[in-house]
């Protein structure tokens, strides 16, 4: 649908208003939240409930607080403001928008491809840090304010961080070296909008008393209203008087502000207890009724301060590419459900929650089994040396995030696990390079390295719901060690169907078409159906094209793979994976150890260079990896790489 | 030489006379005290200071507050304790042997092949779990509590953790997540020694008031003096008055507690501003004095307690192995070199270091650029994510850690920096398998694993100290990205002597030895060592080897080593790493993209499974890498794997 957006010529005018400065900010900052909701609605999705939070504390700081937007972005003597928590930077776009430093189409272009990252990437301009990964802002504005004292460069340095982000461990670090470390002027912004991703911060992990909690770090501390101008005005005025010393403001918020039904404050922001705002664009209805809501607020601002009637441009809508057009199926779905049925046939079985349990589809099993569900917070390796120890203790714990967090920030913890010779299951949510709209700190295209190199580890990425549901089991009732279940979060762009027969065995795969001679391994529904498309493009040309579906990701078995390879000339690998560590390095490691890679080629198609963010079209051809162009590059021609852009891949006739 | 033991007979006697409840506690702990002082001599490494910090406290858990050597090591009822910090388990063993849990077999073999890891390990009978990693330990209690409750097994939860240890963050994880998730009778002692590797803790990073801290989330809090007993029963009884929810006693420890020179109170326990006694043995004559001053003491508690003279077991001395026979040199020696010369050179190098200024070498650098040096504790996550600040405002930063450390812990900051394309050299100290004493929680055999998957970084593993500067020079003048500097930390095996005209290139190796129909490519002093063992036996029976050494672990010259291999029809891989990720896939893949695998072998020499415990030489062979086995090998005869020990290689006619 058509979105509408305040021109940037609106923000200059009221900038230049002779209006009061309460009113001003008031008015930049909901003319802010204005646009930041027809970015997201534009994009498909995003965070609006931390923008909205955020919204004022981020007005004040750029309209009023920094010399950010009169010095230039550029400058070395800039202060430096930037979010730790990198989902709410829909709103500050806006403020960049507002400010001249982004521009109509680049604000047009939320998560697109070469447009604006769904999560902070230095490449956009006014952009300070890459965050979306919680907890290193404090760390990391550190570093920038010891950088400015070296190099004798003015300006001062702001970082935001969540609240539930500062279940993140890494946080209390920071706090200690800090004060240790005569870091100076950092001054740290709590929003404090007390709900985190599903639920409130007091029911996910309770906080405690965090003024007493940042003073026991030796930091000084305020706190206010995070809506009140005159209240942040006052906090920032005392912070400003301890100049030189770090600092912390807690401004107490209402995450979804300024769309009444958004505030988590609301009732009807709230659904089967889950906050409804924390990501995801609204329907057409919702969208309206919540842009009408702040446009009447800055049409009487504009009203009451003689500003006469704001100007709103309708911008045309552009439909979000999806994968795919046919009914939706979800491997998650099918895990959350074989997850119950796994608790219902093993009562030693416990699953554990990073803060993620309705995009992690573990709902249905905490409701079932309260007693056996172990909501942990944002704080992953808590949870993940946690089910070491219920291991230790005869237990089955049954871990979840998202696979760029739990490989990742949990990786010593999940080594330590894994010599103590336990058997824990790792479900790695968002595994792979789609969903693209988050960008490069969600996509998880090195998780299978960060996995491989322990000993006693399995690793499979089922392709569809049925198979999702044998490999869950296979983790829980036969396998022993580490277990990884590396699970796509959207929906498969098709169904995928496996043949009647197929036995779900380790290290064997199943052919999913036959033809040709070249074989093609994939996995994942996602590049599943991007090699299903190759096949039915090249079968089109006559050419042909076996596509294996091989969940193993670490496992092969010899004789299975013997027999099939026989038949080909040429073997090739898509990962939904960097080139890297994935299942292409143990493939190739079984082939030539078996000495089956004589007389034939081995190709390897895989995520390369740093994941770019946008619709999943568009991001799978920049890769290379959507299924025509895929065709193109096994057939061995009319593609080329492009070196001007960033690795990119096109046709030479675009399809 | 030889040491004394305090055979277990003593310990039953002790434990039965009719002596006061202090002094026989007293007496046990300083029983404990000298037979761990034996122990890490006749191991020739350990961790004195932390030992005897933390041996009256667990001399008062095991002899008085714990059930557990009543009910018995495996009765699900027990009380479980175990130390978070992991170091100090000399003590820990000691007392184990004490209770008739150790034999007098195991303490003899500390640190060596088939006896006491270094580190806990839980497959050595009375270790309740893993730790050497710090920071994981009250998460791990957290799950053996909720575990007991969950299985209705009775018996409480004691996590002893170092001060230095709560600089990690995710202590402050588990902090919090306990209070909100009702964790029941969870007690955490902290060994409040006031030191940590190097320095004291209030020089590192200084933790503030303690107590507050602790109160501020939600924990009771007592203090207690923590060599006292008269204190310690005061401060249980207090614990157990609150018992049911999780509860802190600080007990103020002094490092090195029970020897008057290894105090940390004491001057005399200080070199060059650094503690002497955090680990490593004593040499003979300051071994002596210390036995005897503990002895003494011993003594005098048996005679005033009427019980005659301690017995003491004469032992005799074993020789721990080391690698080599020659004069040692340093690749860590050479980076320390190498990076104060790059400071001079580089006004904008900054070094970063996580409490492990000695052992990396950098304390140099700390005392030329003491502007340039940033203590950053031991908090990985937070050093790596303040780097991260520095770089993307225009400083370089060298950060240093042990690769086992740096590499997973801060996984995630890593790859954030990454991702915003900024410089930063990340130093891993500790690569590799050896020296194998501290075990699987330092040995790093995964980490080129864990960087492998960043698209842009470069490893190299220098193979000597002209090596060493080189790779420094070149991560520092001439990479992009992310730079990984991998080095052994012990002393190289020999001097590695490279050819006069070796031009150190991206990709390129040079040959040390020729000769036969196989290439063995090596990287690191370790086993560069070892493959020019196996090459010297293979000359012997004139069958040649050509050894090339190749310090490149991700970048693979195509040309280069289409030319070298062109010679060959059998290329091996030694890795100092794990089989997989390590720099037998990149060739692997590097070979077959090029075509140059058609009519060859490719054979690869990990380590496999995870790296085992002891001397190492018995470590080398125990996983096939130690040159005679490599050698067999590589022949391909007179070797097998045996499958009954942990897939151990031997040779069918041991050697």
């Amino acid at each position: 649908m058509d979105v509408r957006l305040i021109p940037q010529g609106e923000f200059r005018r009221v900038r230049a208003a002779p209006v009061g400065e309460h009113d001003r900010l008031a008015l930049l900052a909901e003319m802010c939240r204005f646009n930041a909701l027809s970015m997201v609605k534009r994009a498909g999705s995003g965070h609006l409930g931390s923008s909205f939070s955020a919204m004022d504390i981020v007005a004040w700081l750029y309209f009023k607080e920094l010399n950010t937007f009169s010095a230039g972005i550029q400058s070395p003597d800039r202060d430096i403001y930037f979010s730790s928590k990198g989902h709410d930077v829909p709103g500050l776009y806006a403020v960049l928008f507002a400010g001249g430093v982004l521009t109509r189409d680049q604000v047009l272009k939320l998560r697109r491809l070469g447009g604006l990252d769904g999560h902070p990437e230095v490449q956009v301009p006014g952009i300070e840090a890459n965050s979306g990964s919680l907890g290193m802002g404090i760390s990391k504005g550190k570093g920038m304010v010891w950088a400015k004292r070296a190099l004798s460069h003015r300006g001062r340095v702001f970082v935001l961080v969540g609240d539930g982000e500062l279940q993140e461990g890494q946080n209390y670090e920071a706090l200690t070296t800090a004060a240790a470390q005569r870091i100076g002027d950092l001054t740290v912004i709590v929003d404090h909008n007390k709900a985190q991703t599903d639920k409130l911060v007091c029911e996910i992990i309770d906080l405690g008393d965090l003024e007493e909690k940042f003073r026991s770090f030796g930091w000084n501390v305020w706190r206010c209203a995070g809506h009140s101008f005159p209240a942040l005005e006052q906090a920032y005025a005392a912070r400003r008087a301890a100049a030189g010393k770090p600092g912390i403001i807690i401004a107490d918020t209402v995450k979804g502000r300024g769309v009444s039904f958004m505030e988590h404050t609301s009732p009807e922001s709230w659904r089967d207890g889950v906050y409804r705002w924390h990501s995801g664009a609204p329907d057409d209805e919702t969208f309206s009724r919540a842009s009408d809501e702040i446009l009447a607020r800055v049409a009487e601002l504009f009203r009451r301060n003689g500003l006469g009637e704001p100007e709103v441009e309708l911008v045309s809508g552009e439909r979000a590419q999806t994968l795919g057009g046919v009914p939706k199926e979800y491997v998650a779905e099918a895990y959350g459900d074989a997850l119950v049925a796994a608790g219902e046939r093993r009562r030693d079985l416990v699953v554990l929650d990073g803060d993620l349990a309705a995009d992690c589809r573990i709902r249905k099993f905490a409701e079932r089994f309260p007693e056996r569900f172990i909501e942990n917070g944002i704080a992953e390796q808590d949870m993940v040396s946690m089910a070491g120890g219920l291991a230790r203790s005869g237990l089955l714990p049954v871990v979840n995030s998202f696979a760029s967090f739990l490989a990742a920030r949990a990786n010593e913890q999940i080594y330590n696990n894994a010599t103590e010779g336990t058997k824990i299951i790792y479900a790695c949510h968002f595994g792979g390079l789609i969903p693209a709209g988050p960008g490069k700190s969600h996509q998880s295209v090195r998780d299978i390295s960060l996995f491989g190199a322990l000993p006693n580890c399995t690793i499979i990425q089922p392709g569809n719901p049925e198979e999702t549901r044998r490999a869950l089991d296979y983790l829980v009732d036969q396998s022993d060690g580490v277990g990884v279940l590396r699970l796509a979060i959207g929906p498969s762009p098709r169904k995928i169907d496996l043949p009647r027969d197929y036995a779900f065995a380790p290290g064997r795969g199943t052919a999913l078409t036959r033809g040709g001679d070249t074989v093609l391994f994939a996995y994942g529904p996602v590049m599943l159906h991007e090699a299903l498309v190759a096949a039915e493009t090249l079968a089109q040309d006559g050419a042909g094209l076996t596509v294996v579906n091989f969940p193993w990701l670490n496992r092969i078995d010899r004789d299975w793979v013997a027999r099939l390879v026989s038949a080909f000339s040429t073997i090739c690998v898509l990962e939904d994976h960097g080139p890297v560590g994935g299942l292409a390095d143990r493939l190739l490691e079984e082939l030539v150890g078996a000495g089956l890679l004589e007389g034939r080629r081995f190709r390897r198609f895989a995520v390369e260079g740093y994941p770019v963010c946008g619709a999943p079209g568009e991001v799978l051809r920049h890769h290379g990896l959507e299924g025509s162009v895929l065709a193109a590059r096994i057939r061995g021609a009319a593609v080329h790489r492009t070196t001007a852009d960033d690795r990119a891949y096109t046709l030479e006739a675009p399809q």
